[in-house]
């Protein structure tokens, strides 16, 4: 029987960490069978719910798999089945207004914390005073760095060296300053279908990119292998917008890949905080720290007129940041950086983060009532986490249908197809999924909404 | 005589104004005599020294020259001598400590209007409230937009529509920006010698620089006819590091070239607060405003930590900015906006410059004194402008003998040859030129050195 001290206050965690660390160094080999949950429950001195939770966890990465009333399996490198999908997304509000925006990719702004964001601004003022005149390092302020690799490591167990660190105005900001790192010589891979500013911004920048499908395991690694990129964007956690979570086995052919050729992943890990039920899914970051450049923002969780993000750059990487931004400040304000650093230490971003979640909880279980109610056939994806979902609905004769059939009751959508970023071999396999968005959703909106069903 | 009604409240400006339009327009032909001065003073009911200040602001800026005993004859378009130096730069501190440091290009913090700054923020944080959450349009908060057109019309005598403000974090960022509106097709002229982070930041965003080398009239306007660039990078009012402003024929020659092959003017005016005696220069962006981007910032003025630059755009690529950037929101923080509109409305720029101004008369005028004294041969290089001089040392036998001569007396000093940024045909002409930069200077640090003459 498997036997771990599980000696972390958060128990589950523990014990999915355990197990996936020895699928990961090879003590629990590809179909090995798993002790069933209650069994192992008893042996550890665990609830059962424990060990389920961590068993779904391992399930939701990949890293095991199971089947029907035979029990759980490790799975194998190369052939895991993917989980599901997982959301987020920033889309521009366009001129017309419609009763429900499942669009949009911004939350409330009921929602934000001004109260306490406005507590900390005036203490950082005071705090601070004169010193929020100095000039910021290329890298960003030390204290914001040191709370970033922080968080990074109570949240998304990622252990970072807080010198690693780069704080920049936004997500869009860090890609252009990858490209500076990386060069244009080679192409980028990225994902199709995607998240549009991400190629946008690449080719802005004087970057080509090579589109890579995502299928049901998320971006396609034969032909990554094959595109002499340089680097490769993904958003292993949940692909937007097809929700895709890359399986354990793709994760690490890729950093394979990496290895061999010198190239960089890019882990966009953009929605991470919105898993509404478990953990945090693993990162690529944590399973190699020195081919993978961690990149997330806080424009989701905390306000969408704060352009701050920040990536944790591989050593080498950092070096060469350095050498060529050493004359150039942060364009940062010295100030945000300050007031956030505060905010992540003091605890009061998590527990924002915690209170976002709740209201997402109710709105995602308002969302799935109304789409029960829908008079036509259709299949829900979505794994419980992310603020988004994705909708099969075979019976629509093509996407334009779908969209102008939601239209007429004041909806705003969009289908898998509108992602398509670049040329796609396989677009007919992302035909009639719409990609519902709550990010900006309020449960009255959804009751102001027309299904066609009674009422 | 010249008849002109000069209603403004600065007569002289309003003088210089008018005569500058009359050659412009080709009222006023090459070779004509001005009236003498007093002869004018007379004639306009106005002081000679209102005749004298806009005769010298013409002077300065290439549209008239002056011949001794004979008075003052309008310029040749193509062969007007130039007027001379005025300066700024930005420059990264090293690890080592001096006693003077003639490189920095950052101010005293103590300058700084630490305690405006605070009560800004305090008001913008109880008026805004959450209105500051709010995401900002790709092109900057429209109140921050305004407040800047007014000031430049103010101050630059610039009339920009304020929706073609462009508000961007920082001089680099917008350098960025202007290689994602233009391309990367052609290759970009800059200045040679020039300051190195402009080469540096197009070459790190995938443009290509032909470099111009800079004489006693500016940039080389011929080689940047024959450059092929699709725009010239250019600081007329007060090239960086020579000191040389641009005279008028030359401006007309270069925005030609621009109308004739659709290229356009960056017009970099980095210190142009900083004229310390009369009116600032004219800029190029007045001349044509559909050629010419005219660029600045507020981190030399404010303080090194706040990046926080615009651009006037040309109404043709303010339209490609909105396509390219239309789902984007500004990066730098609406907070950090509101604010600064604030400081521009209410005056408390203008007030701050002025003591800056105040503060750097003292430190030239200590400069001057000191340089006096040293016991070699010299040429001081200066027009009352800026914060920089350059001081021609011919009797030191090689650049590095003036920095090795500085440094012994704990003088950090680069020579012009230290920014020639590319390959320069007449290298030779900048040598022994010590570029002497005051921003940073105290006139405590001035009595602090040995110069090798008495005490």
């Amino acid at each position: 029987m498997l036997t771990y001290e599980l000696s972390e206050k958060n128990k589950y965690y523990a014990l999915y960490r355990a197990i996936r660390g020895d699928i990961l160094s090879g003590n629990l080999k590809h179909g090995d069978k798993l002790p069933s949950k209650r069994g192992l429950a008893e042996h550890l001195g665990v609830s059962v719910i424990t060990v389920q939770t961590a068993y779904e966890q391992l399930l939701a990465e990949g890293y095991i798999e199971s089947e029907q009333r035979r029990g759980y399996f490790v799975a194998q490198v190369g052939e895991v089945k993917s989980a599901s999908p997982v959301f987020a997304a920033e889309e521009e509000e366009q001129g017309k207004k419609y009763a429900l925006d499942l669009c949009s990719g911004r939350a409330p702004a009921r929602l934000f914390p001004f109260s306490v964001w406005a507590k900390l601004m005036r203490e950082t003022l005071s705090e601070e005073g004169e010193h929020l005149l100095e000039r910021v390092p290329c890298d960003g302020d030390y204290s914001l760095k040191t709370a970033i690799a922080s968080y990074l490591y109570r949240f998304r167990g990622l252990t970072v060296d807080p010198r690693h660190v780069v704080i920049g105005a936004g997500a869009e900001y860090l890609y252009g300053v990858i490209v500076q790192l990386l060069g244009r010589d080679k192409p980028y891979a990225v994902e199709n279908p995607a998240y549009g500013r991400v190629p946008h911004t690449y080719a802005l920048n004087g970057a080509k990119c090579v589109f890579v499908p995502v299928d049901e395991r998320g971006v396609n690694v034969e032909e990554v292998e094959n595109s002499g990129a340089c680097a490769l964007h993904v958003s292993p956690s949940h692909q937007y917008p097809t929700g895709v979570v890359m399986p354990a086995a793709n994760r690490s052919r890729l950093i394979g890949w990496a290895e061999r050729t010198g190239a960089y992943i890019i882990e966009d890990d953009y929605d991470s905080e919105f898993r509404l039920f478990g953990k945090p899914l693993q990162t690529m970051a944590g399973l190699n720290g020195g081919r993978v450049i961690y990149l997330n923002t806080f424009s989701k969780t905390l306000a969408p007129s704060m352009r701050l993000g920040y990536m944790v750059l591989p050593p080498e990487l950092y070096a060469r940041y350095r050498e060529i931004y050493q004359n150039s400040a942060n364009v940062v304000p010295l100030f945000e950086q300050k007031a956030l650093a505060k905010m992540l230490d003091g605890g009061y971003f998590e527990r924002h983060v915690n209170r976002l979640k709740n209201h997402y909880r109710g709105v995602r279980a308002a969302l799935l009532e109304r789409i029960a109610e829908l008079p036509v056939e259709k299949q829900v994806i979505e794994t419980g986490g992310g603020l988004h979902i994705t909708l099969h609905l075979p019976g629509f004769a093509s996407d334009a249908a779908i969209k102008s059939a939601a239209e007429e009751r004041g909806i705003k959508i969009k289908c898998l197809s509108d992602y398509l970023a670049g040329p796609c071999a396989n677009a007919a396999e992302y035909a009639r999924v719409a990609v519902v968005n709550y990010s900006s959703v309020e449960i009255a909106d959804l009751n102001a909404v027309e299904t066609g069903r009674g009422k």
